[in-house]
């Protein structure tokens, strides 16, 4: 245990305590732990305090956190009394709010999108407290349950098509009515992760006509899988896929040839969902303007890249972009505008994440020797303690010694 | 054929002249016609001559219509030279100026809403010209592929879920993730007539669990057939539905016991849709505030009766009410937003009543004695001929002479 001063002496002894603030960050409303994780993790010794109305965007009244288990307290009470503290946005403008309320026994986990802006890890150094991104879980097995890139995939997928299909001027089933016969819509899914697998299973449940793309040759089944056809632009790629899963980074050329290609499939599409991101990178252009040109009218493209710059050359975040009768949209949270089912699955994530760190006696158990607490604590005692982004910082690698990966007691 | 004088004399002589003005009723993105009608009306001596950028919110360009073989014209030469001119909204602000432009000869067709606004009719009739108002086609077999209502309703129908799957903050299908299963969505279709069955299947298509309602005891069936469960109140109605196929009004005290019963049924959902319209008459409330009070946090209800006051007591047209959780969507015009294939089957509708109006020898021919023809015409050379609307007007019945059913010549 931690040794936080706290004003209620008694359950420090038996309870690590959570703490969960209302996120402040703009537009975000999901929630980190929801009351059905509550009452689950009372059970593990873990007792939620929550600040009021955290989780009103995502349909929780402090009502339901209450008959769950939880407390409801005041904002700084949490920051004080909290153990670990658990966040949707470690980031941006909620950072510097969190920066100067964290003490150095406290953890802090939440998505602080590390690779992009590994300075992020450097501010939590500075605190001395203990920051876990929750990008950073590993692609294992054993870590699945706690993939929250995965998790908030699955629902960007689903809303992607749902925003797509709201936004078109045609209906996406065929439909044979005495006003004659629609054509179903034809959707093409470019890039098939987590997010272009779900999109592809949410156009055909739709009733498209769905294709969809991806550079991995081990996408093409999965493609198929999940009812839709893969296309197939018979160029070469080599190295498509990393250890941990993502697709890899392609030379200008491979890009080039692939574009050409891709023009042709778009033309004939109503629906286009573009999913291709690298974590920490800037999205590839797989839709430039010249390609839109030859898209029909009506045409609406939905570009899931759009918060790491998007895959079409026309995309501006949070904006809907028409050119010449196509419509682009790229929207920021879109796991955020499902906001109850997203927390939902975020709230598991993260439940599953603390029975790591908690012991079955109700102590913090910071195991360096675990790959999954190795890749996720970020900062730790002062240092920025993650490998990745040491180097992503020009950091000199740390030597491991019981300075830096101790059990936190 | 009418005597209209014409710059294009030739012409006059072998084809009836349709015209197609670009729609100037506040954000209507549909058309009457699409380049598809225009080949085939061309084959039955029609030509078409269609304002510039008519077609340009539904997705079709003035280059469309040419190589479809109409002509592009000004908004004067078309109410100039056209021997019938078809619209999509002939009521309200764009009321004013088709009637300073018709002319005795001319024929108007569109979308009039005649039950509501009955002084439409006398409106026509003060030009001379003959007016046929859409909505009254008969529910007849013969006059199916003519019934804009049903066209229209199919849309509004599938739309209206989606535009529910847009904002709900879960997700309709069932999920089984390594975060967790998601539970599907309970959706509830209130008024199962075209709208509602096809809002029926398209939640049950997107993976959500489906009831729906209706007072007409015929609609079980029907709901069963598009995958969906019908919700019984155990209440006793009578009359439940006209010679015409819609829901009839009921009394006070049916109503009432009814909402009582639909509480219960209504604080279980996620997703409500009501369909509920009587043809010019105010909508019928079937969700009360009280009722709302009872509904589930996040629940989003979309009120397809918000144009004639709408099916919830809440619902404020054009706008986004969250009361106690719950978001009343009240929207207008939903067929619009889908505006390329409403359009299509609002074409298709109107190409099929065409070849009634236009003999095979290329002349204009109004017959009286067919049921379409006479339910349909509500003004005609000077006179409100709807037996109907002359009810409705206050106005004593024509008698049948050849002065007021004659064919047009």
């Amino acid at each position: 245990m931690t040794s936080i001063p706290t004003i209620v002496p008694i359950e420090r002894f038996t309870f690590v305590k959570l703490g969960l603030p209302k996120e402040s960050y703009a537009s975000e409303s999901r929630v980190a732990i929801i009351p059905a994780n509550v009452t689950r993790l009372l059970k593990i010794n873990l007792q939620v305090l929550v600040e009021s109305g955290a989780g009103s965007n995502a349909g929780f009244t402090d009502e339901d956190y209450i008959q769950a288990g939880a407390s409801i307290v005041s904002r700084d009470q949490l920051f004080s009394d909290a153990d670990i503290i658990t966040l949707v946005n470690a980031k941006d403008e909620q950072l510097n709010e969190i920066k100067s309320k964290l003490k150095p026994q406290q953890i802090v986990i939440g998505m602080m999108d590390p690779l992009a802006h590994p300075e992020h890890a450097q501010t939590f150094a500075e605190t001395g407290a203990t920051a876990i991104a929750l990008e950073l879980v590993p692609r294992i097995t054993r870590a699945q349950s706690m993939d929250i890139l995965s998790s908030m995939a699955t629902i960007a997928g689903y809303k992607a098509v749902l925003l797509a299909a709201h936004k078109a001027p045609r209906l996406f089933p065929m439909m044979m009515t005495a006003a004659g016969t629609l054509k179903p819509a034809r959707a093409f899914i470019m890039g098939v992760g987590v997010a272009g697998l779900q999109a592809c299973a949410t156009a055909k449940r739709l009733g498209a006509v769905v294709e969809a793309y991806d550079i991995r040759p081990a996408a093409r089944e999965q493609i198929i899988s999940v009812g839709a056809k893969p296309v197939e632009l018979d160029l070469e790629a080599e190295n498509t896929e990393t250890k941990g899963g993502y697709a890899t980074e392609q030379s200008d050329d491979f890009l080039k040839r692939q574009q050409q290609a891709m023009a042709n499939v778009l033309a004939q599409q109503d629906i286009v969902i573009t999913t291709a991101a690298i974590p920490g990178r800037k999205a590839p252009i797989l839709i430039t303007k010249e390609m839109v040109d030859g898209m029909k009218n009506g045409t609406i493209i939905v570009d899931l890249a759009a918060e790491t710059g998007g895959n079409c050359e026309l995309t501006e975040l949070d904006k809907e972009v028409v050119y010449k009768g196509v419509t682009i949209l790229g929207p920021s949270n879109v796991p955020g505008t499902a906001a109850n089912h997203a927390s939902q699955m975020y709230g598991t994530n993260i439940e599953n994440l603390l029975k790591l760190l908690v012991s079955k006696e109700g102590e913090l158990n910071l195991d360096f020797e675990d790959e999954i607490i190795r890749d996720t604590v970020v900062a730790h005692k002062g240092e920025v303690v993650s490998t990745r982004l040491r180097e992503l910082l020009g950091l000199p690698a740390l030597e491991v010694t019981s300075e830096t990966s101790p059990e936190a007691k």
